[in-house]
């Protein structure tokens, strides 16, 4: 056992306590100082006890929380890979023994027994410092990245959906006339950060991209779709700005209804990739009529969860290049900063809240 | 114009009438005298008025029936690839100038500007003999496959889904640890023609297949079944007997309640092909757990319509082999042989009857 | 230890003796009996000690010879999967640890650590019966392919090289406008077995194919070719009658200048898929108009080693197709039946072999 | 016919010229000032004569030269995607209508049928300004890349090398066990732009990368190399420090002994990228055993050339990544700005010039 200082919770159970604790030992010999952490839904959910999925770590009534983070190595142990100062961002998924998680890929877990930091049976990241093996650390690049790196965590899940999207996209040709996507169609659904990165990446591959919620967002988010040229679309007021014809959906809401809404819209050889969960979310009925469309017009529909490895390294270097170009807006993605003790935050939520992180150092 | 004898329609109002009519000249200079034509739920759907996306050609105020055919070449017409009496297959779709159809991919269409033979603008082949291109006929490669040749047009488009499934399982492996699918599991929805064709390809892909309908079946199917190793399972029984853990599901019902009643039992990395269409099925309630597995599970939904010239090439060389394997059973799958006259087999249908064709010749 | 009655040779010097010898024992519970093996050029090679990559097992002074075998399950031991009476084909390569042999891909191993029965470190089939684990065993489908399915090993090599061209060919379109491969060219050079299994395989995906030698070839192999509409052309005769614009080359003679020679005229986007090795080879020259026209027309040269066990089960569909099909001259292809006492069939090859099997039992 | 102010040659005799010169009108409405042409090898070759397959437009008696360009909108004419001011580049390859070139892939042209901006049948950008259409500009995503955007056109190679790299390797698992390429070896041969651009982009990607020559290089190459982290090899003095187990390499020399003196260390499932050309490099022996291991380690040569428009796209956020990045020497890759009448630079040489660029406005 070994003392920490962090924020932990009790899954499923919830509740959120700051303060030290006893924990079992991290596995691995580099030790990592932790920077900042982000707070998505999964953490307030797990601090709302409404995630039955999350469980402690074996040997521990508790979870240290926190999947989200930015670290830099103090002490390297065995590795040759990092020296110390390398700004690291540690990665979620442990693989389990399944053939996918045999090749590194346990986001692709088949058999469900993979393991995530700070959710499913291991500690997270929500403490002053951990230990971790070469393994499970990604380098950052570049020191520069240090305000936003921490958005690599979100950022790693759009790249491995993007993955799924070049791979299921093969069957048929769904590019323009020339080889570009341009005059292509993408909707985003929601306006958290997962729905901003999403967006901002079809912007870049010359998908013309709106992203679209029920209600207005702020001039914050405005400034950065502007950016990133992006359109807003409030479609609980005008739908019709949205159209038909749309070529690709990415869903950020779990909202069934939300969802198929859009989802009908899709012309052929249509893609929907969905990303957001929300297990609470009430039924929308599917009938003949929207099995047919699927058919007739070749579409798919797929989930995608989390992460590997080689994401990390992609979300790193498109992180780079958002943030280090002219007046770039990436940093105010990160719309709040707290101190480990504001434990409030994972109950209360700022309107105007993109990205919330928690400064540890 | 053009007399032909032969079976046409009024589309989209229906009534179908045996007789002599004249049309418009088809287009090529290839004489095929039609020996089968298959009947299926879209010539039945026609008939009785239910299918509104179905329209007549341009300048006839009715459509010759009929896409599913096997003939014989009279003439070659200025062709060198046949010579007359080759056995010939017609293909159905016939390109727009989107960017799948300039590639001989009219199948993934990507504005639905194409026309299919005897469904949508084209005269079908439900008449002694027809006209066609050298571009538009596959040869049947061995003459002993007279008697279920005409398989091929239903066949093909279980080779188009087993190109999508092959692109779209690229997204993680999902082979068992030797490479093999030993001991993967994929169920098929549906006991008509294209139900079987499906689970005789998912077995010989080495898949252990089950069979599912909600009602018993008869020997006739059972014999077949047995043959290719594939068990039926009656699910409005003994649903347990399909259990979960289900790798691949095959639907041709149509049906959303039977789709996502067995998407539920979809494990990690599950694919479901969607291939048949009943636009008049009821809603069913898709709410967001169904939406949270399909991503913890990364799952994909794919719909799949049609198929391209090298499916029906490909879908020859499988009925090729099943046809000549010892005692194949593969004729059974044709359980009636109608005369032209006998239109009253696209109002009633026999309850055991698994594939009902014409004969012309 | 444990007695077996086979051949063996002495790796890497060679020779070969038959007669009884006391052998480590082979891993697994199931015993088979050998009821063919086959024999290519690399036993011949291990005989004439010209292989020099081969070893003996550990703990053994020599190798049973043989990794092209047909057997019949004498005891399934603890496998549910298998019954006496079963017709099976043992698998050659054995899985090192690397990434590749870690999911059932030892084909693609990446370290070369993988063994392989009969060549590196294992036993080989040519003995009255083996001992062998489920995981390397593949069931015959069906019991009238006995007198064939000794092929099953040499075809596995050629379902393997249909992936690799599968997967490379996907950089440029490489189909006819209609989607097939009609009107597009292969030449296969060699005229041994694998280089029919390779013609017979392109023929049957729809192109032209030829197959060339530097001398003409016997009636037996004509008769053959003619069935599967392909075309022999004696090249040191007249290299013409092959022309240009190729669109895939298959080697099978590991003869440098012969692959240079043909690989010269592939069309854009050409594919050359090197099969055959033969390190005595002599070297030919590879100018900087060589290299200029790979690049400029987008050329594809690959080598192929080996297939895993899906492969097997590939090429056991593929061969039932082919030795059901009415008339087949499939089993033509196994043009001598030895005994396992007739050891001269190692170091004397007749001039109008295909291939030449020990018949076991 | 129209006036111009720019530089021509006589294609394939050779020669450069600056001043006015009446040519056939460009097609298209859109109206581009140059503001910077690259200079490479082609353009050299050009005028030195060496170039057979170059020729001059349809109705000239020359051909303007130049393929790489940064220009600035000066009337967008009837397009609404480009205004005034915009920075753009334009696309080298005209398709003609083959299958790859009807999906805008003419750099995958199945008849060598399309033309080349400056090379074959089309002229050059090396003019005052120029006419072109929506369809062959690609918008500069960002006016802070004024500087360097001139180096998208040999960029966009690199990048459809990329899509060939990644559909080829797709054959076999090459990453390592954690899923990324950290620990895998890339070798590029060359220390011209494109060797620096491939290296650049290798590195990204987490190989460890070596770039190598016959000579030392000076400086500013060996500082913008460190910057990247890419490892230099003067191979002439220690060809030892590359090693074996090679996993890919890049070709940039065009020079057969060199590619196979490398080729010869690729490790298992490695990968060959051929993209330079010189048409004069002398023959180098390749024999048996080359082609040996080419098979048992299932290695992969491929030659691929130009790119499609969507690759222009990639290239500039490539660009934009590494030019941004802080304290970026991607500027210094440019290390000569010409004026339009130094023709000399076309036959004279700065050993250490990477890339050369003539300033047009």
């Amino acid at each position: 056992m070994k003392e920490i200082e962090g924020i932990i919770t009790d899954a499923p159970k919830g509740g959120a306590k700051y303060g030290k604790f006893q924990i079992i030992e991290d596995e691995g010999n580099i030790r990592v100082q932790t920077l900042y952490t982000g707070i998505c839904g999964t953490d307030r959910g797990m601090v709302a006890g409404h995630l039955d999925f999350t469980y402690n770590p074996e040997g521990q009534s508790f979870t240290v929380l926190g999947h989200e983070a930015l670290g830099r190595i103090m002490d390297p142990g065995s590795s040759t890979a990092f020296k110390k100062g390398d700004l690291v961002v540690p990665v979620v998924r442990r693989p389990g023994d399944c053939i996918n998680c045999r090749i590194g890929r346990p986001d692709n877990c088949s058999d469900g027994k993979k393991h995530e930091a700070g959710i499913t049976g291991k500690n997270g990241f929500m403490r002053k410092s951990f230990v971790d093996s070469e393994e499970f650390l990604v380098k950052v690049p570049d020191s520069s990245m240090l305000d936003y790196a921490v958005l690599t965590e979100p950022m790693k899940n759009v790249m491995k959906a993007m993955e799924v999207f070049g791979t299921v996209s093969r069957r048929a040709i769904i590019s323009s006339d020339d080889s570009t996507f341009e005059g292509m169609r993408c909707v985003v659904i929601g306006t958290g950060p997962e729905a901003f990165l999403y967006a901002m990446s079809f912007s870049d591959l010359g998908f013309s991209t709106i992203i679209t919620n029920r209600h207005p967002i702020d001039d914050n988010r405005m400034k950065i779709l502007s950016y990133f040229h992006i359109t807003f679309v409030d479609y609980s007021k005008d739908d019709s700005l949205i159209g038909d014809n749309i070529n690709v959906i990415v869903d950020t809401s779990g909202d069934p209804g939300t969802i198929f809404r859009f989802f009908r819209r899709l012309s052929y050889n249509g893609i929907a990739l969905l990303f957001g969960t929300n297990s609470n979310a009430p039924a929308t009925g599917v009938d003949g009529r929207d099995i047919d469309r699927m058919i007739e017009r070749n579409l798919t529909l797929v989930g995608t969860v989390d992460a590997a490895k080689i994401h990390y390294v992609q979300a790193l270097e498109k992180l780079s290049r958002w943030g280090n170009m002219p007046n770039s807006p990436l940093k105010n993605l990160i719309t709040g900063i707290y101190k480990p003790s504001d434990t409030g935050i994972f109950t209360e939520r700022n309107p105007n809240e993109i990205k919330a992180v928690i400064k540890w150092a």
